[in-house]
């Protein structure tokens, strides 16, 4: 498939690296790919340059997000969650209208300091708030309640017996997803509902972020046991 | 040991009743025991009237909230989450005073219809609440984000084999109630931390309820696998 993967992070890193390897046709979206390939030192959370991540896989093509999301059959959201609207406005209406848009973004706010809050929950949720920004486009949340590691390589905590959930309107879209997760390695993907149910999944970093404090690792998982 | 569970509901009575299995002494807290044990119909969601579920436990005994406490060494808060701070305060804080308070309840409003919302969330919880309004009190968050009957009998739904967390600022209380759930079947005791990382297992209520819905059972429990 050709997916457009929007963010250049460790999420986006992952997601778009894990998905060269199935063999898809992968875009990275950025704001100024020429900025982003002449930058040589590692970013603020110490990770390699994006042009080193890129040497390394002659496949991926870096492109500004509208480029990316226009030769993309399916785009995934891999941005900081107070970014994610304004880099789809970005990516552009048009150039998403028609394909699924795979929202693994959290509602962060660092504003108050950490651990962070979310800036919408509980009655509303980013993936809401994406689907009404953009209605020509089938946004499913994803993989979000997990740290890049455990989205892409499911067996390494746990040997992958854990969950994983999908939110959306499109039954469609999520279906192609489904099969996306299955590809990664996830094998119980809990089909919440409507995107509405992105609420839970979201609100769900607030107990993630206090096992990872309290566990010492982002090395975990959830699993629905039933 | 000298417990009182404070709430006849289905969780009051699911706790009141393992707890009385377990041979602790066990006081129930209610605003009025006469009119409690008066009802002989079922209550608004089905449970059999009180006084039949005590007929069948003769040691546990049925007493105002401030007699319940006044007795115990350990209160649990049983009661629904918007009743949660009055009812302590029937109790009175000097009843509590110097006692552990395990609050299993949920912060659930239902006032914008289903599924509820939480009334507090993110940057403050129920727990904390109560904690700041019992400083003589040692407030442990406890096993608020699965059913009563998993909270009871966590073997119910996967052998056991999933985690429950605790969330209190005094190390000794945490203790005291790891004891309880140990002997509740509970094997899997994550210390989250302080009081104010009952944010986090009370914002699970958003996943759960969507699990509820999606799943079509309440039996179900988190594993967090790592």
């Amino acid at each position: 498939m050709r997916i457009a993967v929007l963010g250049t992070g460790m999420v986006g890193q992952a997601i778009a690296g894990k998905l060269d390897e199935l063999g898809h046709e992968v875009s990275v979206g950025t704001r100024d790919p020429g900025a982003t390939t002449a930058r040589t030192e590692p970013d603020g959370y110490g990770n390699p340059p994006l042009r080193d991540w890129l040497a390394a896989r002659p496949r991926v093509r870096l492109a500004t997000f509208a480029d990316a999301a226009a030769g993309a059959e399916l785009v995934v959201n891999a941005t900081s969650g107070g970014a994610s609207l304004e880099v789809l406005e970005s990516a552009g209406a048009a150039n998403l209208a028609g394909k699924v848009i795979v929202d693994i973004a959290n509602p962060l706010d660092f504003s108050h300091g950490m651990p962070p809050t979310l800036f919408v929950k509980d009655t509303d949720s980013l993936a809401e708030r994406i689907q009404r920004a953009f209605p020509e486009s089938t946004v499913v949340k994803a993989l979000n309640m997990v740290n890049a590691t455990v989205m892409v390589d499911p067996a390494s905590v746990g040997g992958g017996d854990h969950s994983t959930f999908i939110s959306g309107d499109d039954v469609g879209a999520k279906q192609v997803v489904t099969g996306l997760l299955k590809s990664f390695g996830h094998t119980d993907i809990i089909d919440l509902g409507d995107i509405s149910t992105a609420r839970g999944s979201e609100m769900m970093l607030a107990i993630w972020l206090r096992l990872y404090a309290a566990l010492g690792t982002p090395a975990f998982a959830f699993k629905i046991v039933r």
